[in-house]
């Protein structure tokens, strides 16, 4: 007549009651984010860092269900989210074609749709194609809503990785000096990694870029406004000398239209590659928000100071952490 | 020096052992559920509604995998099973291309791939293009099948939360009063719908609908033949006054092939909207399968008697149960 | 007033302590295994069988990611491996479009695209378009890759499960008779197995087919080179009444291009029906790659010795078996 049973999931069935409620309840753009919250997700992002290398695995999410719901293919990004709740031992529910799914299909409203899929899982994580849909489907849902990138807006948790690659890799945010170079007119991550960089101290950030595509002036005049120095350049190698991180971006010839003769131009102008890395410091490091083309030669991978896979790898730490911190809380 | 534990999944390893098998080894249609067995899979339905709600999560059907194979794209419906089966501890295979997997694309025949992918998994979902593609994957398999909509043929779960709803929502289903409302002639919910309700006592059904999609005839001549009070009507207000339930659906563009005025006259006809509600009694309720376009106004979602997300919320819960139901039994 | 307790998933907090390493790092190619290795996955395969039909299901690889990485749609092989890792309690991350993901769409390389997966997954099975690209992938990626299939190049898995077949189904691989039949040109599946029974002694294979799907000159003379007897002969019904396995194959229109006239030509000439089984000896078995067209009549189906739908599911145990080889070791 005894019970047989076993000790099953404690770190779960304790942490519920011990936590502390999350100051966001999504995830939706860089602007979130102050300092102090960044320094805090950054220390649980390290922990899920130790728990994803250690063989005993975690199960703080079990029974907790996630939804990507993509409106445009984003298989990286997709892939990573997934991952990040698998590792944690919660569930996955995958729509890769959310848009037959609903509005462009039968003219259901993102509403509804959010509506619906909530009545499914715990926390949608949403990749779509309109700027401010993440911001629409969070007023909607109940759960949390995690954007995975609306069209030309925001991609918060990218910028969040950078940040956090920066801070892992040169071991500090106040005063370093970062060149971003390439496509700064198109890149959504180059404007959010300097609306962040911004937050902190002495920092100064370099514009390497070809005339095309340069960083436009909402970006420059709110570094100036926050204090943080700024300064075009069109010598990479100069700045590259002088920098923590060599931030790379591939030039993107869907914006060029029929001008491929502009983009030819463009792309081949400022690369990374092994004279560059020459004059580099010992301490700095090449990032890149993937996928590369050839604006970082291969031979560059080999270098210890090539940080993008171990930047991409981030992702799923910074990941890791945001589902962890907006279904338990801290 | 004692080690703490807790007794888990006791119903897991206890109710192969204690339960009755359920009576039905498939779900294709309708026609398969009577009264009896309706009230019995409600009750396991609402013990779904505690389980899913509560905060220590099910594990019944851990170590069961469900292969759903889409011959279609339905993501709402394939997401709600995926939900339903992981919710309970089970595992998916997700296939939303199955059309490109097998007959149309290098002429293999349903009962072969069946037959392959009943030995990958324990239950199949399915989901196809042609009327009685699923009683013929059925009679193949030695698995459940469950039939996620085979064309113009069933679809039987939605009829089932279609059915749960009310009971759930209005507290019985003897002597209700229903208007179905929108595209009666196309529309395989509403003629599930009324088959199911002829089950039950003292039902009147009002039938609302622009003149090119009334409803057919067969449906109303069985409710006839089951002594099963119905009425036309172009009133919709006086519909709404009179019933229970007002269920509104979309009018299926898809249908009026290049009579796109045909298909506009039909679609403003019948609208519910604020006016419609303000005539409807406090307890009734306006049910719609979804998604909708604009057959249900936006403002009267914030009305408690708009039970539509609640209905596809139900959906999980039938689908819960069938799950449990055809793979644990009672 | 005391609860026992018991340890649970022994085999697998065990194991990685009293484990040997499997001799292979990745799974590319027919030509890594040797005899000897064949019967010992044979046996783990065998132990497989037992664990997903047994009730109490196998947790051995819980926590564990597998990414299907598939650059070319193959629902069947996909779920095969898909259902091998979620039977033995481990985890997939799907990839069904994986060209649009890389290379194709972005012009990433698939070093690249492999050097951010396995940051998030354990393991990769990867189909691809292009001959040598597991061997590729194999190169950059630390983690272990298996080749489902690349291109017109090496399917290793399934000309392992074609000879786990042949020991299940007639007790040994030594002296046995394999008729190969149908596209013996184009199959890469009947090249490997070729190629595989050349291991074993006193085999013998007849070659029928149609003239413009004749069996390559290098397979005939690596066998030759290896003491293997062969033949090529085009009476089928004469093959069958000698040999143990008759391996049917279907005729691949897509070879043909526009001569679709060659292609219904050779399609009609060699079918396995009643005439062919009438003929057979009573242990000897039809065996198909899937999927079938009318290659093989389905009146054979219900026959014992009509072997195919078992083959596929063999599949199954060879792929939890080099999941748990490679994951896990021996």
């Amino acid at each position: 007549n005894e019970i047989q049973c076993r000790a099953v999931e404690i770190e779960n069935s304790v942490s519920p009651f011990i936590s502390k409620k999350f100051e966001l309840d999504d995830v939706i753009e860089a602007q979130q984010f102050d300092r102090e919250i960044l320094n805090h997700i950054f220390e649980v992002a390290l922990d899920m860092e130790k728990i994803e290398k250690s063989s005993s695995k975690s199960q703080m999410l079990k029974g907790y269900l996630m939804a990507t719901l993509f409106y445009e293919p984003s298989t990286r990004t997709r892939l990573s989210f997934e991952s990040a709740m698998k590792r944690l031992g919660g569930e996955v529910l995958t729509t890769e074609n959310a848009r037959e799914f609903s509005s462009a299909a039968k003219g259901e409203t993102l509403e509804d749709t959010i509506r619906t899929v909530e009545g499914y899982s715990d926390i949608i994580v949403m990749r779509h194609f309109e700027s401010g849909a993440a911001k629409k489907a969070a007023a909607t849902a109940s759960i949390p809503i995690i954007n995975a990138g609306d069209g030309p807006g925001q991609h918060p948790t990218q910028a969040l990785l950078d940040v956090y690659t920066i801070q892992r890799e040169i071991g500090k945010l106040d005063g370093i000096k970062v060149g971003l170079v390439g496509d700064l007119a198109n890149g959504r991550t180059v404007r959010s990694l300097a609306y962040l960089l911004a937050k902190y101290k002495d920092v100064k950030i370099y514009f390497v870029s070809p005339d095309v595509v340069k960083m436009k002036d909402d970006i420059k005049d709110y570094l100036t406004s926050q204090d943080v120095k700024w300064e075009e350049c069109d010598n990479l190698t100069e700045v590259a000398s002088e920098c923590d991180v060599v931030y790379q971006t591939r030039i993107q010839r869907e914006r060029f239209g029929e001008r491929i003769d502009l983009y030819e131009q463009a792309r081949g102008k400022y690369i990374v590659d092994k004279n560059v890395l020459n004059v580099m410091q010992r301490h700095a490091v090449v990032m890149h928000p993937l996928p590369r083309l050839d604006e970082i030669t291969i031979d560059v991978d080999e270098d210890p100071r090539a940080a993008y896979f171990r930047q991409a790898k981030n992702g799923l730490y910074i990941r890791m952490a945001l589902v962890k911190l907006l279904l338990l809380g801290w």
